[in-house]
């Protein structure tokens, strides 16, 4: 066992053999096409049905879609690929298990609300490092249509939103994952512990995730000894406007000021005076669209070259929130790097 | 890269250092303490509320006690445990992360419906042989009234039972795994592929998953060069005896009688016949318990010395099954064996 060499600190392993992210792809919708990122996305649907019957189908259209591209984009077949590993929003993960059942791919099922391609990716680069599979993918999704009927109300009523809603990112992004080739790498994983600081508005979910995504980040500056200016950008997802002000208040008070590299992919995804989105962009899908198409394409230009990415999520349900529960939040960081 | 060494076939890794299972703990609900396997479970509760003001409440604290028990029966602490894979039936996982919660270990949420044993059981047990950390628990759990209320009928209904339906297990299993001792030990992991032979009747789900189980078990044999006398026990879980039937003859058709050393956990949990459960147990808690009490202690005493352990999972929706969608299966495979 090489345990010693690999595990860092309380909650970090860093990757003896960094795998390597070989090729992604990012599928968003309409709302998204329109937004400041747009030219980064590998594909903009007109019509975020996807021409079936139900959101959740098209959602689950939308994970194919993408695990199929990043696939192609790899020069890859789907007997390539050894391991899926995905999760979403919806009950049951249905968006994954339905598109899993399109693909002959041994399929690990996950489950971190939206900080779910942080998790796949974590599991995913683990799986390669310690020398189980030499292709894995990792994907996550969600839509704004599934999310808000399942999470909030009837899409017919036509709600009014609180000033610190998000607005749930309709996309999906995959990546393929090997051991080779000149690709941005994963150096470093921090795993996150569940957070709750009894935050009970599920219309103010950035402030209930705040304090995992400053646990995880600060516990990742501990455990490896970097520094935010080891890093070109530290994206957390989703925690929004709202969210992020949380955090980069709460990390200066543990002593890093993470100020000039920090944004949060949920506040950059939309422009949210002109589209309305009030505190910003959420969802899983959210940080895997902004990773796999914005930061990834930025990666490769090498615009930058070392970011940590921190994805957020709330692990309540509503019944849980009928319940008078409190909102417990998760955030898992990976460090992504290219020379 | 030892990929080579360690993959064999097309879904199975073949573990180098092979983790020990050096403790479980297992609780459940009171008619399961009044079943055949009665004598073998931790913990039999007399009030499946647990005091609790919801049974959701019941269900995160099973799996919270289940997780404690384990860890202070393996004589450690909870700051020990490095990871906690978790995962169970409710929407949102909110079980596992309410417990989750309540302990400062960082952990990775899972979601395979009913196969979620065999699958944390995996993703430990690769954890362990990847290098990755020392000690790490496995878990999972279900409650028949939380499953009940969410995905068929509000309790209250009284409603009809069909004969092929199964009853979900009250009920929560937890291993601590780690790399050292005289303990059962984790040889081979085979991951399973989404089989959807379109079965839709939800109060069926044996059937549903029944070809899951047969393609894990068949690639198992495949991969493995291992035939059905090698193992003491196959014990599936939970197909009910609907499922079981299914799965035995299905297997024969690929040339493998498994008669003899097959068992399946949902058909011995209960005493089908006098406590009504019509086709037998099923919720991620049934594999879980069974496992985790029943043949934890079998390998310990020595009784079976080989199993293989094939958690099988349902992975539809109330709103899938509502939308038509027929039930995609999952089932995966952890070969357990002690000197």
């Amino acid at each position: 066992m090489t345990s010693a060499a690999k595990k860092i600190g309380k909650q970090t392993i860093k990757l003896q053999n960094p795998p390597k992210i070989i090729s992604t792809f990012s599928i968003v919708g309409p709302k998204e096409g329109e937004g400041p990122l747009k030219d980064y996305f590998h594909e903009i649907i007109n019509d975020d049905t996807l021409g079936k019957d139900s959101f959740e189908k098209a959602e689950s259209e939308m994970m194919y879609t993408a695990i199929k591209g990043a696939i192609s984009s790899a020069n890859l077949k789907e007997e390539d690929i050894e391991y899926l590993f995905a999760g979403d929003l919806l009950n049951q993960i249905v968006s994954s298990g339905y598109a899993a059942r399109e693909l002959n791919i041994p399929f690990f099922g996950l489950y971190g609300a939206c900080s779910t391609m942080a998790e796949s990716l974590s599991m995913a680069s683990l799986f390669l490092d310690g020398g189980f599979a030499r292709y894995v993918v990792a994907s996550t999704s969600s839509h704004f249509s599934s999310a808000e009927r399942q999470f909030r109300f009837p899409l017919e009523y036509g709600s009014q939103r609180n000033p610190t809603a998000q607005w749930t990112v309709t996309g999906s992004g995959a990546m393929v994952l090997s051991d080779h080739g000149d690709f941005p790498r994963v150096t470093y994983v921090t795993t996150g512990v569940v957070k709750d600081y009894g935050e009970k508005d599920a219309n103010n979910m950035g402030a209930a995730m705040a304090p995992a995504a400053v646990d995880t980040i600060y516990n990742h500056f501990k455990d490896t000894g970097r520094k935010p200016s080891d890093y070109d950008v530290i994206a957390t997802g989703d925690l929004g406007k709202v969210g992020k002000e949380i955090t980069e208040k709460l990390l200066l008070e543990y002593g890093y000021d993470i100020k000039d590299v920090y944004v949060d992919c949920g506040d950059i995804i939309f422009d949210n005076e002109r589209q309305n989105t009030d505190s910003g962009g959420s969802g899983c899908g959210c940080s895997a669209v902004v990773t796999c198409g914005y930061f990834y394409k930025k990666l490769m230009r090498r615009e930058i070259k070392k970011m940590l990415l921190v994805s957020t999520g709330a692990l309540m349900s509503t019944t849980t929130s009928l319940q008078g529960e409190s909102i417990p939040g998760i955030a898992h960081a990976v460090a992504i790097e290219i020379d």
